[in-house]
This record gives C-alpha cells, sequence and structure tokens, in this order.
C-alpha cells in the first residue's frame, strides 16, 4: 500500500487520520512536501513533445507503480486538494507520453482510496473533491474504493471526529482481514 | 476586470476564448506561469505563523484587489483547475492572515467569472470544478455571476465550440453595454 | 427526436426553452403532467416480481423507444427533476424486468439531451441534476450529449435569458444541419 | 426527532439502516409510502394561486413542523430520492404560500440528516443527492447535520455494510448523551 500524502503540514490532522487508517498495516509513505515537483510545462502540442524535466518526479512515481493500493491523503485546501498533490497529479499527463514508464498500463486496475481532512462542513464541501477524484480514477482505469472525510482544523482535532475515526477503524479492520487471507 | 489565466501554454486554447470573452473590452491580465508562486507552508498552528515568502504573490495579490471584476481562467487538468491556479489560491490562506492586505474585506463583494477549457466530455466533467468555485466564492463573500465551459484539446479547437463561442458573445455583450451606461 | 416534458405548467419556461430548442424540427412531445404515472411499488424482491399497473406509463415508454434521441426538460424544482419526471424514470425500474419490452437493449445507445429552467441561481444549482441525469444516462448505456440550464420564474422570463437562448440556438442549428446531410 | 421514510418497500435496506440510526430514541416516523401525495400543480402565478388539494399533505406537514430534527431517508432511486419523496418535498412549494402554515419560520433553524441506501458504488453515486438536499437545507435555512450513505440492494444487505452501520451507531450514541444532557 502506497501512500501519497499531499499535507503541507507535519503531523497535521490529515496526517493524523491517515495513521489511524494504516495503523498495523504495511505502508509506503510519501510526503509531496518533502520532494520537488516541477509544476508541468504543457508541451503536448509542440514539435518535440514533453521535454525531460530534473526533479524528483520519476522516483515518486516509479515507486507508486510498484503498488496496487493507494491512498491519496490531502487537506481540503479552498475545497480542492493541496496544490503539492495537484502538481504531483498534473504531471500525469507527462508520465502518460513517457512510453519508458508504461504509465497507463501499470495504473489501471489499482485500488484507490482517499482521505480528506477538512473544516466543519467537510462532508459536504469536500464532495466536489470527491467527485474529482472519481473521474481521476475513471481515466486511468482504477477503482476508487473508498474515501473518508475527517473534520478538523486545530492540531489533533481529528482525532474527535468519531465519524471518520470509526469509518478509518471498518477499513483498517477490512484491510487486515484481507492480508491475513 | 482582472483576468487570472492559469493556463499552462501560449495561445492554448483557455486564452483563446478567454480572449474572445473580453475582445473589445479593457482588462488586466495575469499568465500565472510567467509569475513564481511558491506552495503555501501551512503555519496557520505555529507560534510565529507564516512567514514571509519572497516570491511574486504579494504583486498578483495586490493588482487584484484593485478590481471589482475577476475573470478566473484555466484548463481543465485532471478534472481541476491547473496546478499553477491551484498554488496561487492556496496562498490565499496566507493573504488572508496578513493584516496591511485587508485581503477578505476587499475580496468581498467582487464578481467572479469562470473559464473552463477542457476535452470534449467537459461540460460535465468540469462541474466538479465549477462547484468548487462556487464553494471559494461563498467562503470569500465574492459571487459566481457566470461560467463558460468550452470543449477543445488541439490547439485553436474551442474556436469550434459553437456553444461555449455564443456564450462568450453573450457575456461581452452584456459587460460593453453594463460599460456603456 | 422524442421530448419528455416534465413541466407541471403549460406555456412555462420550460416548455418556452424547449419550444426554442426544437423550432423547426420534428419531434413528438408527451407531457408528463397529462398522463397518469402511480409511483412504483419496489417488487424487485417479492416471489412474484413487480405486478403489472394499469396507468400510462406502458404507451409512454413504447412512444419513448422508437426514437433515437431523447429531450428530457424540467422545471428545476427543489434543485432537482419535477416529481412527475421522477415518477416516470423510478419506473424504468420496473421496465428493466419487464422481458417484453426489451428496454435495456433499446434504451442503450439513445443520445439525451436536458432542458432544465430554475430560478436566478440556475446555472450553479442545476448541477447536482445534470450530475444525476448523467448517471442515469451511463446506467442505461446512453450518451448524455449536452444540456442548457435557463433561468426564469415569472411566465416567460426565460426568454431574456440571453445565454441560454444562444445555447439553444446552436443545438438547434446543428440538429437541423445534421437533419440535412 | 421526525422520521420522514420514503422507501417504497417494508422492511427494506433503508428502513433497517434508518432503525440502527435511531434505536433507542423516541422518534415519530411516517412512512411517506402509507400517504396520499398529489403532485404539486403549479399555480404560483394564476391569479388564484394555489388552490387546496385534498390529500394526506397537511397532516404530514403539520406532524413534520413540531419536530426541531429531522431525518429524510430515501432509497437511492435513479441516483436521486425516491419519487415518493420528491412529490412530497415539490408540495413544500404550496406549503410555503399557505399562509396559515407559517412554513418558513417554523422551518428554519431545524436540523436535518440524510439517510440514502443505494448500490455497491452508493458512497459516490449518491453525492449529488447529498448536494440536493444541501440546497434544499440552505434554501429553507435549515442545517444539513450529517448524511449516512449504506450500500445494499438485497433485503438486509445494509446491514453488511460495515462502515454505515458504524457510522450510524456514532450517530446514535451522540444524539443519545445529548439526550441525557
Amino acid at each position: 500500500m502506497f501512500i501519497i500524502q499531499g499535507s503541507a503540514r507535519e503531523g497535521g490532522n490529515t496526517e493524523l487520520l491517515t495513521e489511524r487508517l494504516t495503523q498495523g498495516i504495511e505502508v509506503e509513505t510519501v510526503r509531496l512536501r518533502e520532494y520537488d515537483i516541477t509544476p508541468i510545462v504543457d508541451e503536448r502540442h509542440t514539435a518535440e513533445g514533453f521535454q525531460p524535466v530534473e526533479d524528483d518526479m520519476k522516483e515518486l512515481v516509479e515507486a507508486m507503480l510498484n503498488h496496487d493500493t493507494l491512498v491519496l491523503a490531502t487537506p481540503l485546501y479552498w475545497y480542492g486538494m493541496s496544490g503539492q498533490m495537484k502538481l504531483f497529479i498534473d504531471r500525469w499527463s507527462q508520465c502518460l507520453r513517457d512510453h519508458s514508464l508504461q504509465f497507463k498500463e501499470r495504473m489501471q486496475g489499482k485500488r484507490v482510496y482517499v482521505v480528506i481532512v477538512g473544516g466543519p462542513n467537510a462532508k459536504v464541501t469536500a464532495l466536489a473533491l470527491v467527485q474529482q477524484f472519481k473521474h481521476i480514477c475513471e481515466f486511468m482505469g482504477m477503482t476508487l474504493e473508498g474515501y473518508i472525510i475527517g473534520r478538523g482544523t486545530k492540531p489533533g482535532e481529528v482525532l474527535h471526529d468519531a465519524e471518520a475515526i470509526a469509518a478509518a477503524q471498518v477499513l483498517n479492520a477490512n484491510w487486515r482481514q484481507a492480508a491475513d487471507e
């Protein structure tokens, strides 16, 4: 299981909820804020196509491609995913044209879970973002298996969102059970 | 009227549709790809709060604050706004805490128009993004006055989307008429 | 082309916009308010399955199945389609189990257009309904080809929504051109 | 607490999940399928306005108005609420114009919870319906306090949706605790 952590803050609510979700499960986590990801330059229609970029994107993508299950975790920033996560996903357009990666072939079929943490109204205001992730999954041939929307603004607050914690525990138990079988 | 152009490509479909929309109208345009905007570091809950950042954000924000009408123009990248535009808007969280800007006071009441250009299914797949802009406007006390969803992938293709062009012309005519009154 | 008119009011804004859309085109129109459609009784899981219902449903469905293009026209009532239209669509669950109809086989591939007329904010508040129609089309294997959201509350008001009228004219011209070819 | 049950089937999944949610709590439940509710005739713009209708609507509305908390429970039919529930809510337009009811004054401030049960993908495909309920609540000045989306098609299946059951238990515990205080 591969955790793509889009939070801009260490130990923030999004990380706390993701930890609850993945307790006792072997995961590989990348915190996007610790990597250098350049905004995409749209060269789809230039004669030369996309030019190689010197940053950490390839390393991240190759790690991601080795897993069957992805957890996309992001705070709800302005009713969308964090800018860092958006920069990462925008670059998938370039990955799709890098034949050495076989990006689409290796992404399709992956199981995706989404973790979003926002303010008190996030259970409603995050729905457009869930829909966006659904579109992304459909485009890539991945399945959006589930999502959890947590509520928390001050540090640690999400741990008091009993509904989100319960949902995390249910998913966690399902995963552990599947791992045992 | 202030055009915030989120396109990553010069002369791309998003720019073409925006030009049609604003033909003959006095506008100030910023192309976000020409500016340096640093991803937000979430320091809302640190003792010192947000630290000053050396980039072009303040210049952009001060230009924006001088206008009553904003056009947010973005290609539909992965069913959301472009990463560049997301970086820009994410930083509004920092602006909200910079008392010298009076950000919220000066943003509220602004009239917002949204231009989105995506692929052939964009009229449906862009709806989550429209909803996101609606939430953003509500949070800032701005009014989402209208939006246009254009369809075009290859360079220039959006000019053949008769429905989008017609919508642009109607809005353009309304604006010119209002300017004459 | 088959117009399913969900408006509860004769000559209302939804009918006016639909007329503009279909001017000069041969259509068959059913006004759902003139038919008797019984709410579905969910008998999917009873031993006997769905029982025959004495109302106008079968007549409507057989007319609908003879067309390749459907226009679903409804006022925006409480941010959804009208109750009459919902009663009609709910009964499709029963049609799906009536083998004499070959409902799914004959519905799939149909081209669907949606017309919605609501209040001044309808361009945003009707988006959930557009999404719902998209889901319905996907489930039935139909394609949602386009939609128009008009704004109008008082009788005739939608005719002053220049954007909606322009969109209707563009679609109308496309249809006429296709018919000439 | 007032339960408005929109299910068309006795003992179906929507009722089962609602029972779990409200276990041990004093509630008044109306099953809309047991009442006669006439589709609205839109007479907003006629000289005489809405004409009185002989059905069970007034009885239902008066019962509803006596409660501070509403639970709107519906199966997901065609990605929306059931037709019966839509007929009921459509008639609120008439209630708004019946001055004897003081409908808006008495509805505003109510706390609303939504229960939706659909098929295996309901956690995503029901989101447009959640958004619709959000719009309805905003229009009426009510607060959408929470929602649960359950998955179940065959009778009893929703009881195996551990995530939905956990969410129901959390809300139930919150309500009981609030009642004890």
